[in-house]
Parts: structure tokens; C-alpha cells; sequence
């Protein structure tokens, strides 16, 4: 046993264990209830931003074996800011909706357990050309940000709740993936948390090489305050809760 | 609330709610209990197998952004060997180690919280060219494979391991991800648990981008049954179980 200490199953083994097939019921969908939407709606009366095309992006190449050999963790940034294109590059590239299947499903540059696709994507924007330091929501199937109203010390909460990690406020942008939940159990019922946690390794793997081709540097952040960040970005922590993160800035 | 239905939490949000860090105990680590092994050791008396080293591997240059955008699972495979040599680069993207330090950490090809590395990654081989059909296990730190005894029906059993998904069967070769969990709870303790899926996920993108450069498609697989996968890879199933799979084939 690679344990070597005796000690009774703790949260994760219990999780493990009561999400095998066995111990599932029926999912909802399998109880015929109607599924949640694809995206959550923005919120009303905020204005909202567009950003540049996926088509009209225009990044320089590189070879992905090149991007999978030189990615490394990066908490060191330059003093420069990212631009616009740069960010629409990386938001693309991490939740980019590639096509509808009306209501059903979205179909994205990352794949999901069934197609579920449960993220909301939230940026702490620290330095982006031409774009107000805050906190945003991209809005996916439409490609566009919609800034959400926060203090002006946003980046010192933000820090904080990713456990006082300091280069969190040094950053470009930070990535706060959150996940809808049921977005996702509505299928899979408990299962489904596995789902929303693998789904959301393959979003940061993809942000860590899209970085590489705009020069830039990823650390991913698992360590946070669930309820801390749940405040800061306002959302209930349980239907809705942060499940990932990660800083991006020039290297 | 996006959940419509009221009901008491599920195995799912329980186990978030005991992964906060305020649940957390000090970890094995802040005990000052020494870290496990790297790696599992190779099983000893079987034959082990060099693969092409990551620095003679050639494979067609691929832009990531193609790579990225081209992306889609794909679940019917042409009847066409993988080669050896795509093999290995296969496994250098998912988790090739780049250099060891001492022994206390790998840095790979893909990134782990805390630089943990908690998977050893099992194949199911059906169709590589000079590689008998069967069941191997990947030796990371010396990018060797192992063979493993196992029956000739092995790519039945385990298309029956993931819930009778039958182009599991067909396709060249299928990934096995388990985690040796106290290699991340060591450091992180229950909230490792979080960590490991957060890996997979790194390890499963790596895997369906590379697969474009050598003109395979990968389909995820997180629906497996737990107890069956462990049996057949002969793993206790909670020191040591099954994480995330995935089946690659050429297109």
C-alpha cells in the first residue's frame, strides 16, 4: 500500500467511493426533467464588450511539441500588459464555443465529459490594454466580457482568496473557472463532480499552451477559500462554485 | 439556484465541503513523514522495453492553434497500426518526464499541483506495430514500457471496464490513468483528491493535441467501472484506482 499509515477512509476516498455507478440513481435526465441552460445570462443593465473574433485573431505560429516541451509554471511576470487580441486569444482557446447544437449542447475548443460544458469563465483583469482593471465573466456563446462591478482592491481580495499567493495582483489575468453544477449532474448526477474536475484540467492544460504562443507564462492556482472566493464573485458556492484558477502574464 | 430541485447534498458537494481548507488537517508532509517513491517500481522478473527516446522521436510539425481548433473526440479508428515511435511520443506528451529532482519531485511534460505526479499511466495496446497486444504500464522516469501478464480477451474485459463501450476494443491503444493517491495527499491531503482530477485532465488535453500531429483521434473516457478497472490492472483500487482513460486511433 503506498500509504503507509492505517487511517479510515477520509472525504476523497468516501467520494470515490459513493460515485461509482453502483451507488448512483437515476440522473434527472434520465428522469426526463428538462435541462439547464448552456450558459448563465448576463446579468442586466452591465455593459458588455466584444471581443475580437476568433477568425480575426492573428497570433504567430508555434509547434504545439514545442508548446507541450517548453510549458513550465511561471509566477514571475513583466511589467506588460497583454492586449486585447492576446486575451480573446486565450479565452478562445480555453471555453471557445466552436458551434450549438440548439439547445442541447456547445461543442468547444476543450472537450467535456458529454459534451456538458458546466464553466463560467470569471477574469480578474490586473493589465490588458485598453481594458478597466476589475473582474469580468466572458460570456462564451457570444465571445464577449461583461464587466461585473468590484472594489478597486479586487486584486487584493482576489489574492487573498488564492491563499495569499502575492504574484496573484502581479499578474496580466487571472482565470476563475467556475463550475455550474448541475449543468453537468443534471447528467451525471454525483459522478459528475469527477466530470467538472477533469473538464476543467483539460481548460488549464489548453490556457498553459495558448500562453506559450503570445509569450506568455501560466501558473495554475488549486489552492484557494472556496467560500472566500464564492463572495468575491458572487455566487451561491454550491449550485455555482470555483473549481480552478490560474495567472497569466509576459514572460 | 441552477439545480431546481431541493434535495440534501450529494456525495459531490460533501466532499467539496470537507476539502475546504478549514476541514484540512496538517498533512503528512507538515508532519515531517517522509514523501513516497516517484514512481511504482517496475515489477520485477518482466521483460521492460525501451521506447524511442523523446529526442529521436520525429513527428510531423503541427501548429497548436490547429491542433486546438481541429480537436474533436473521435470514437471510429481506421485499421491502421500506431507505430512505435508515435507511441512513445504519445506518452512523452502525457507524462514524460523532463528532469528528476533528487528525489523529490519530476517535472513533466504536463503540469501537477505542487509537481506531485501522482499517476502511473497503464495501456491497453490492441494495434502498435511490433508491440504484442496486451496490457503494459508506462515507466515514466526511464520512458520504458513493461509488458503485463494478462489474458488474451483483455481488450474485451476492459471495453467491459468502460461501460461496454465497444470502439474501446477497436481502437490502436487505449490510456489507463491511475492515481497513487498518497503521492498527492501526502502534501494536500484530502483536498489531493481535487488535485488528481485537476491532473488527469492536463495529462487527457496533452493526449487528444498530440494525438493531431500524428493523425489520430482520442476520445476521453470518465465512465468506467471503478472496481473492474482496478481488478483488471491488478491495483487495490484506493491506494492505487483508476482515474480517467482515453482511446486513440488513427482517423
Amino acid at each position: 500500500m503506498p500509504d503507509p499509515i492505517q487511517r479510515p477512509p477520509g472525504a476523497g476516498q468516501e467520494f470515490m467511493e459513493r460515485t461509482k455507478y453502483r451507488c448512483l440513481g437515476r440522473s434527472d435526465q434520465e428522469k426526463g426533467i428538462p435541462q439547464p441552460p448552456l450558459e448563465l445570462p448576463p446579468a442586466p443593465g452591465l455593459p458588455v464588450i466584444d471581443l475580437v473574433k476568433p477568425e480575426d485573431i492573428v497570433i504567430p505560429p508555434l509547434d504545439l511539441r514545442a508548446a507541450i516541451e517548453r510549458r513550465h509554471s511561471v509566477r514571475l511576470y513583466q511589467r506588460e500588459p497583454i492586449s486585447q487580441e492576446e486575451l480573446s486569444f486565450l479565452l478562445w482557446c480555453t471555453q471557445g464555443v466552436r458551434y450549438v447544437h440548439g439547445s442541447a449542447a456547445t461543442f468547444r475548443t476543450v472537450p467535456s465529459a458529454g459534451a456538458r460544458h458546466a464553466f463560467e469563465t470569471y477574469l480578474l483583469v490586473n493589465d490588458v490594454s485598453d481594458l478597466e482593471p476589475g473582474l469580468y465573466r466572458y460570456l462564451a456563446l457570444s465571445h464577449r466580457l461583461q464587466q461585473i462591478p468590484s472594489d478597486p482592491d479586487i486584486h487584493i481580495k482576489i489574492a487573498h482568496g488564492f491563499m495569499d499567493q502575492d504574484f496573484v495582483m502581479r499578474c496580466s489575468v487571472a482565470f476563475l473557472w467556475t463550475a455550474v453544477c448541475y449543468r453537468m449532474t443534471w447528467r451525471y448526477g454525483e459522478r459528475g463532480y469527477r466530470d467538472l474536475h477533469l473538464d476543467a484540467g483539460h481548460v488549464c492544460q489548453n490556457l498553459y499552451l495558448a500562453a506559450e504562443a503570445i509569450g506568455c507564462g501560466v501558473c495554475a492556482l488549486a489552492a484557494f477559500d472556496d467560500d472566500l472566493m464564492a463572495a468575491i464573485l458572487g455566487i451561491d458556492g454550491t449550485g455555482q462554485f470555483m473549481i480552478y484558477g490560474a495567472t497569466v502574464g509576459k514572460t
